[in-house]
């Protein structure tokens, strides 16, 4: 368990994540779990009687409650004390403008995946930031787990030798019926493509697979080959997403996104085989993961336990067999992001150590995408913009 | 998943939990996560720069930073800013004392466990507790995890039927060997008679164990027969123990708490069976529950998933299939505290809804502890006084 | 539990499972445990020395010990007492002379799979069948566990409705390096196109997934997409295999077949989603079945258990609990087999619960891995011709 | 996977077992499964038109099907081609009978469990035994298990250390209700003390989880304190047992046998722990074996997998990932029996690795039924006379 101190504590801003989300919600949860942040800003809703009470609810002064971001984003620069990082929580299509406007107003920005509805908006962001000299975290927040960690650092100490066949999964059940027809408001923007851009499940939940096999493995398919589907009757994007990977260093792999795969919560997994061995991690139990020395007995490693490493222990609270979860490992982004806004203001350089995805993840995320959409229309293996 | 709101914060104070400990920190993460407290005063270590210190990393001010309880008792009571509620979570023989200080000057204490040494001064403080007319939260943070709660609704409403048997067990391997002799802060009180009482494994895990099938199944045995052994030589406190229950309901138990037991770092689980079915928890799996009706296919019961009900959820925070963990499920214990000062605080009753353990649970810990130790001298069947 | 009676043993013979090879064995472990079957002559080997002393192992007589397979078809046929079945267990290139041999001599033919190396081949000798009349059992083992069986009937039975995606697997890691060339038996001819045909992984353990998924759906895809790879320097037959599987009634499917992937020593897996619900089989547990029926708890159907039918408990020997395993499986098969041979014997219909592959499994078996090759090789969706 | 040869089947007769009971079919199938057996004789009813029907069903020869174990010896012994051993698979009480009269007529036993229903007549039948000659099995079928043995090996060899404690539990649901009363011909015997002994679930299967603790750690605890219970209105015999366990060594245990423990089909498990390391065994995974080395990662050994050793290796049929179950355990036994059955006739010692259960695994574990019987009678630890 690592112990952290602080000076103080960074000021935040949100935009989206009014009363009735539900990622507005986490982000908070893990802005607060380190106690690095206070949130004192927010455009929390575009409906100025909702944005009012949501930030009343936490606690969020009148003067920096807004209504509009780029109105946020101009009081907030001006003022002394201004915010000095906003969290982007907005369904998919309104990350980009608010990005931009805190960008420019020289505000760091976190925000939620994926990062924009095209690859070419996702682009045109990356220069901006670029830019703006300011810092971008894009919450794939699945980084944050110790386990990945653990996992991205045997394999890039070699533990599981060449890399050769990657299975990665993401399914869940959500979807299995029209939900978006009847109400469920999370369902519906995610269903739609004016406001999630041209993937559904492999937007939402695959592009989180696909994000995660290329953290713990260092490595982004250079070609991919998809059969999309949506199953559900009247739904225009993809509901299950059956994906084959291949890699310039000659590695394969399979990718399965689904939301309408039924028994599934929330069934993220990871199995990376190298030509010395295999590692496997299953969202289900996040503070174990496997290992298989070729020829040997599996092990099981555990958060903060035997068998864990620097990588995954700076990033764990509590000691092993005490299940850390999701918002830990969400908190963990944030808190990497805390370590590096911290430096920005102090002008050094964050630790090596300090990890956490950004404007690259966020370009392959959208790669990937795109990709997939295009591979599924046309039949073909398709080259990831990237 | 629930939301809540709130008016503002409570204000926090907290005795111990200074630097290089385990479970102040975790109080604190737990008073954090709901955003529902504020950490505004402490009396974090007897040792004055110590104390200093570790105020100053949790951005407490120097004027509230105290080496002395009843000196920070005094003081803050005195303030019309005054904490309004205290953590305490010192070692176990530090509990009382603290804990009648608060009381008595008015505010509401959240007390680690368990509450005292010896069930006399338990006894006493219920008395204290009584003529203050203050909240009393005793941290059995393991009932606020969801899926214990569902279990005690469960059996609440009849769906095992009349309880038969119950087989409680808690595990864990960190002292195997006599690493109190090697520097291990938390060992070294632990197998300390003169700081931990007369329980070792028992009082340490055991506890938790025990409360944890009350709290359940709200039945308390009223006999019990236990074998202690102290394992590891030099250490004069139990470090396993093998413990037959019996019930008032003619109900039987079997309770196992070991501290030596390799390969188990931290495996608290409870199976409940009655004569219509069966329950199955275990830590290592905090989001699952196993539910047998007799005769049909085990069912499995997730956080927020199908199958949990109302007393599950509103202490759950995200979707099923996001596990929650540890800090989670203790910080319900801090949140339903909050649900109750507030009601305090206003004059009213709070929602039946909310459940915490308090002074009983802490006497039936204590009564367990001693029950336990004049049994394995006796070899005899000892009553719970309590 | 069934219990079965029967009027006297199926006279067998064997062709191939000499000393040192491992399938067999397992054959005769299935002839044998129900009673069913007694080996009475045998070509065990080609090499005549190892023949005798294969036969002299088991218990064969010299005059019933053959070294030349179509040499014991005809003198069986020729005895009074000659076998009424044979079974072929050598390498898949020695599959189709054999069987060709016993069947045009009136004997009844028990399979090893794949049945032979060439889609042709399997058609031409499905023509060979038709034109015996007598019966043919391909040993996919797999579709013997009971809670295939369950699966089978509740999909059959509209219990997970219409069906959507299915997601096989079989992995392996017992070819994770050239094994092949430092003495391996089985690698040997696995690993050669002359002894094996055109499938490596595909061939050996991919067709048993294959015939899973469509034993358990009744349905077989009707197109493919493969991307195949030997990743051992050397290797020319694939040894890993990911394939996308598209079906005529919509659904979708992943298979994916390897044998380097470390820490994997049988995982068979089968799951199956349709519109109203999911199924859950893992080889390491199969004994077990899990079952979503959506938006409800999932449940756990044991073989013999609460929960499990017909289909299932008529191929179950022992309670609930008490794990059957690989053998009682493949036993199945062999059971099943002898049901539907005495019913020959005795010129009437088998039970209609009476199920085994035949030759329609094998051609598909085969369709299937040169689909998979060409697939691969053209980088396009390719027809199952069968 | 060890082969074996073996010059000719050991003739076998058998007592009890008749249709329509289970433990018969049993033992039937694990005398078949290694081919080292053939049953040529019964006395499987004492009604004779049951004993004539079974017999054919199972090919028994009409002049060598009995009605009487006595009539039966006496005429086998004097066949030139009688039976060489006799497997004994009557309800307790009809034990001790038979395997007298059989040893004394100079003919192997081999004897279902608990082997009589008191101590005193386990220990008359010692030395019969003795007198005789001849040989005694037990068939505490548990003891063949791979796995079981692999955690015998490495406990003898040190792996865990200095033994500390021993967790030995069997738990089932069948006798939850009064089944008894309702037609269950398994369960009418097994609850009545005129044919079961004084123990019922401790005898049923409390001796099961007792003998296996015995077998893998060679200790037979020499005291114990019991809690028995009757939970089923109107039964006489405990149907859930709680007992602590105390050994010589100093090392001390807990055994918990149930059969109302809804949820649990068959639910055998042992976990062992010393001052070293760990070991844990599940019945419901009973190819696998999880051992912790104090301070390292958890490693799953698997059947015949890496990390199992020659012991485990012996007593496996087929490689590792190809589940092997409850038969093949209980025909190790068979076969262990069978090779010192061989050896015996052959005049010459088995191979050391050669090992079952015989009359000293029987005579503690009706000291231990007694023990219990008494301990809970009289609320205080009793020795256990072995």
């Amino acid at each position: 368990m690592t112990t952290r101190t602080f000076e103080r504590r960074i000021r935040l801003g949100m935009v989206g994540g009014g009363q009735g989300g539900f990622i507005g919600g986490v982000h908070r949860f893990a802005a607060r779990l380190d106690d690095r942040y206070e949130l004192v800003a927010g455009a929390l809703s575009s409906n100025s009687e909702r944005a009012a009470a949501s930030a009343r609810d936490l606690g969020i002064k009148e003067d920096r409650t807004y209504t509009d971001f780029a109105d946020m984003a101009a009081r907030e620069a001006a003022r002394p004390d201004g915010i000095e990082a906003v969290a982007i929580v907005t369904p998919n299509h309104l990350h980009f403008g608010p990005a931009k406007a805190f960008l420019e107003a020289g505000i760091h920005v976190i925000c939620d995946k994926p990062v924009t509805t095209t690859l070419a908006q996702a682009k045109e962001l990356a220069e901006i930031i670029e830019k703006s000299g300011k810092l971008f975290v894009l919450t794939h927040n699945y980084t944050g787990y110790p386990m990945i960690r653990q996992m991205r650092e045997m394999i890039a100490a070699g533990e599981i030798g060449k890399l050769r066949h990657i299975q990665a999964e993401y399914a869940q059940d959500w979807l299995t019926e029209a939900v978006e027809t009847r109400g469920a408001k999370g369902a519906e923007w995610r269903t739609d493509p004016a406001r999630s851009g041209a993937g559904g499940a492999i937007g939402d939940i695959g592009t989180h697979a696909f994000n995660l096999a290329a953290f713990v493995t260092g490595e982004v398919p250079d070609r991919l080959y998809a059969d999309l589907t949506s199953f559900v009757p009247g739904r225009t994007l993809d509901d299950s997403a059956n994906i084959l990977l291949r890699y310039k260093s000659g590695a394969k792999g399979m990718l399965w996104a689904s939301q309408i795969a039924v028994g599934n919560e929330n069934a993220l997994s990871l199995r990376v085989y190298g030509d010395k061995g295999g590692l496997e991690w299953h969202h289900e139990a996040i503070n174990q993961l496997w290992f298989t020395p070729y020829g040997e007995p599996k092990r099981l490693i555990t958060r903060n336990g035997a068998g864990a490493g620097h990588a995954a222990n700076r990033v764990s609270r509590i000691p092993s067999g005490h299940p850390e979860g999701y918002l830990e490992g969400f908190a963990n982004i944030y808190s990497e992001a805390a370590e590096a806004i911290l430096a920005a203001r102090e002008g050094r350089t964050p630790s090596p150590d300090v990890v956490y995805p950004g404007i690259t993840d966020g370009i392959a995320g959208l790669a990937f995408i795109e990709a997939a959409v295009q591979s599924s229309k046309n039949s073909s293996w398709m080259q990831l913009d990237c």
